[in-house]
C-alpha cells in the first residue's frame, strides 16, 4: 500500500509498504476512505530535523473496518467508523469523566504508521472506534468532509469550548481562525454564546466563521486587538478559546478575559515556559485566586454557618488581646495554634 | 486606637493611632469585634525587609458598624457585619461571574490600615459588606469564630472547592491542613465529594478534617504522598485543593490527580517560575488537551453533522489524491487552504 512519508523539510512523499495487519486482539485494520492534513502536522513537516522516510504525522480518518482481532465486538469487517486520534480505553478515571483524550491507560499516540494512508492499523480499537451509519457512498461530499472532522479539528474545537465551560449567554473570543478555530466556533454556538468574536486576519476565514456563528471579528493583534474585543463585548470575555499553540496566542486569550474568565486551549503548546505545557498533557484544569467572600457569604456560608452545619471557627485554636498580638502571630508561626483570634472586650 | 504593627522581622508590637473617618462616600467605619491571623500575614511577618511601623496586613475582621458614607445604604450604624478581605462592585463582568475577590473594578486590597485594630474603615462598603443578623453578644463564642472565618478562610476554602468544579461523587484531595485546608475540607463535604484525603503531618489537625468530613489523610509527601492516595482512592483524584503556596504544594497536587482532574489553588503563590502566579492575580480558569473525540463523537457531535445542525467540513477548501500529498502540505503551509483532505477512489 501507499503511505506518505515526510522526506525532507517541506516535502512529502509516498513509500510502498505492506497493508499492516492485526497485532493485538484490540486492533482493527481500516481501508482508508478520506484523510487530511491537521495544522499540528505542518510543525512536523517544517522541521530541520526529517530524514529521508521519517514517518509522518497524520492521524485523522473515517474509513472502512477490514479486519479486527479477537476481543473487538463494537464494529465489524465493512462497518463505516471515525478513526479517532486518541484511543481511550473507556474505563479508567479520564475516560469515565470524559477526557479519553488523555486517558490513562493508553498514553501517547498508538499509530503504527502515519494515516495519511491507504490502510492503517488502529490500535485500542473496541471502545474507541465511532461507527457511522450506513456507507460511505450513502453521503454527498460535504458530509463525508464533515464526518471526517470529527476524527480531531471538531472535537477540538469541541474540546475548547467544554474545558472553558462555555455556558448559554457567555461572551466568548476564539483566537485562531484555522480548522480548529473555526470548530470552535461552531461549538460555541452549539453551548448557546450570546456573542462570538473571532481574531482573524484573513477574508475567507472571517467569512466562514461568520456564517458558521460567530458575531464579529477583530482583525487587530496585541493590545490593539484586545482593546477592540472589549469595546465590542462592552468588557471582558466570559471564555477565550485558544486554538493556535502560540505564547502570543496565550497572552491573547488572557488579555480578553474579564477576571475570573475561563481559558481552555487546545493549541499544541510550542513554548516552554509557561506552567501550561505540563498541565495540557495531563488534561488538567488550573483555577484559582482570590476568593469570592461577598458572594460566596450571601449566597450560602452564612446560613450554613448560622444553622449550624458548618463549624469552620474550630480553626481558632488559641484566643488573645489585641495586647498579646506578638504572641498570637508566634504561636502561629511556631505551629502552636492553627489560627490565632483576636477578642475585643 | 490601637493598631498592631510589624516593627521588625518576626516581631509585632502596638501603635496609638486616630481613629480612621469617612473620606469616601462609599466607606463605612468598623469597630472590630474579632479579628486574627492569617497564614498569609506571617509571610509578610517573617520578612527581613520590616521596618518600624511597618504596616500590618491584617484582613479579617467582623465587627459593629459605627458610621457609614453618604451613599451606602445596604448597613447602617449599629449592625453587625462581617468585613471581607476583598471589595467587590457587585456590578462588573468579575462579580457578576461570581469573582467579586478579583473585581475588576476595585483592584488590589482597600484598606487604610490593617485590621489587626480597634477601628477600621472599610472602602467600597456598600455591596461587599455582609450584615449579619442581630448582635455579637447574641452568638455563643464559638458561632463568633464560625462568623470570622467567613472574612477569608471558609470562602477561601470554598474558592478552591468552586474553581476545582468539586460535584457530588468526586474524590477531593486537600494539600494543607491549616485554617484554609481545613475550611477547603469543610467545603468539599457541603459539595459532596465522596471520598476526602487531607496531606497532614499533625495528629490535632488530622482529627479536626477527620471530624469535619475528611474519609482519610495522608501523612507522606512527594512520590510517596501521591502513591498512597492513589492506594487510597483507587486510582487518581477528580479534584485536588491547593491550601498551601509553595510549588511543592502544586506539585503534589497535580501528582495526586487522574487525567482530566481539576486543580483549585487559593495558596497565594509564592513562587515565580510558573503561569500559575499570573492567572491567580486575575482569577482565570486554565484549561486544555487533547480533545476527548470518541466521547463527544458519541455523546454530541456524530448526531448533530448527521443532522445537518453543523456543517464543520467546510474547513475543508480544497481535495486532494494521495499522490498529490506534497501539494497538499504546501498548500496548507502557506495558507492558501485552511485544510487539505486526501480523497480515495
Amino acid at each position: 500500500m501507499k503511505l506518505a512519508v515526510y522526506t525532507k523539510a517541506g516535502q512529502v512523499g509516498l513509500a510502498d509498504l505492506d497493508r499492516p495487519q492485526i497485532i493485538e486482539a484490540d486492533d482493527a485494520i481500516i481501508r482508508i476512505v478520506r484523510t487530511c492534513v491537521c495544522g499540528s502536522d505542518l510543525w512536523r513537516y517544517r522541521s530541520p530535523d526529517i530524514e529521508a522516510g521519517h514517518q509522518n504525522s497524520g492521524h485523522e480518518a473515517i474509513g472502512i473496518v477490514e479486519e479486527i482481532g479477537d476481543t473487538v465486538t463494537t464494529v465489524k469487517p465493512g462497518d463505516f467508523v471515525i478513526a479517532p486520534f486518541t484511543h481511550g480505553c473507556g474505563q479508567c478515571d479520564a475516560c469515565r469523566a470524559g477526557f479519553d483524550g488523555t486517558c490513562d491507560s493508553h498514553i501517547g499516540n498508538n499509530w503504527s504508521d502515519g494515516v495519511q494512508a491507504e490502510y492503517m492499523r488502529f490500535e485500542f480499537a473496541n471502545w474507541a472506534l465511532i461507527k457511522i451509519p450506513g456507507q460511505p457512498s450513502d453521503y454527498t461530499e460535504g458530509m463525508l468532509k464533515s464526518l471526517l472532522t470529527l476524527a480531531d479539528v471538531m472535537p477540538t474545537g469541541y474540546h475548547a469550548a467544554r474545558v472553558a465551560d462555555v455556558k448559554p449567554g457567555d461572551k466568548v473570543v476564539v483566537i485562531g481562525d484555522g480548522a480548529v478555530g473555526q470548530c470552535a466556533v461552531i461549538a460555541a454556538k452549539m453551548r448557546g454564546a450570546s456573542q462570538i468574536v473571532l481574531m482573524s486576519r484573513h477574508e475567507d476565514r472571517q467569512k466562514m466563521a461568520l456564517e458558521s456563528g460567530a458575531t464579529a471579528v477583530v482583525a487587530e493583534r496585541g493590545e490593539e486587538g484586545i482593546a477592540k474585543v472589549r469595546e465590542i463585548l462592552g468588557g471582558g470575555a466570559d471564555a477565550a478559546l485558544e486554538c493556535v499553540g502560540t505564547e502570543a496566542a496565550v497572552d491573547q486569550a488572557l488579555g480578553v478575559l474579564h477576571n475570573g474568565g475561563r481559558l481552555g486551549f487546545v493549541g499544541v503548546p510550542h513554548y516552554n515556559n509557561r506552567a501550561l505545557g505540563s498541565t495540557f498533557a495531563q488534561n488538567i484544569t488550573v483555577a484559582g485566586g482570590a476568593a469570592s467572600v461577598t458572594t460566596y457569604d450571601k449566597q450560602i456560608l452564612l446560613k450554613a454557618v448560622l444553622d449550624g452545619d458548618i463549624n469552620p471557627g474550630r480553626v481558632f485554636t488559641s484566643s488573645y488581646k489585641l495586647e498579646d498580638i506578638d504572641q498570637a502571630y508566634r504561636d502561629m508561626d511556631e505551629r502552636k495554634t492553627i489560627k490565632s483570634m483576636i477578642v475585643f472586650d
